[in-house]
């Protein structure tokens, strides 16, 4: 199991796919060893897509070390609290 | 890590998140010990809702076992392919 770490997340947003994908690419072209994309709700999808196309077209060498997924709480606008689904893959060299 | 099973799978696909749930609680409450959830493309997102949705509100005592995750190249209809991102959830009691 992957320890819980703080460095190197990237996060999933709304933005283009690649972005991500180059976003994680640069960390571990920088020298890092493990690079966490974390995701909610939607951007779920999105997070498994950008650790695959990480690993299949741009660093060879990589391992889904860990994946986790749990619930977070998100209170809305009224105090109307809503569970929302997250990932978190873990990459490692 | 899980094994390879073949039996009590359960696609994701575009009805209700509900119904999914209910799929798998059902399998569950019948005496099964463990079920996989698979998904591809935006369902992705959908299969991790069940899982938790499952293991929050339905069977208590349940476990993540394994989250896999992988590239399916579909063939489109004039033979284009194209790569889709696909999970693997399995749970256990």
């Amino acid at each position: 199991m992957a320890e819980d770490k703080t460095d190197n997340i990237v996060y999933i947003g709304k933005k283009p796919t690649m972005n991500y994908v180059l976003a994680v690419a640069t960390q571990f072209n920088s020298g890092t060893s493990s690079v966490t994309i974390k995701a909610r709700g939607k951007s779920i999808s999105t997070a498994v897509d950008v650790a695959e196309i990480v690993r299949n077209r741009f660093i060879q060498d990589l391992k889904v070390d860990d994946i986790r997924i749990s619930t977070e709480v998100l209170e809305g606008e009224e105090g109307k609290k809503s569970n929302v689904s997250s990932i978190e893959i873990f990459l490692k060299k």
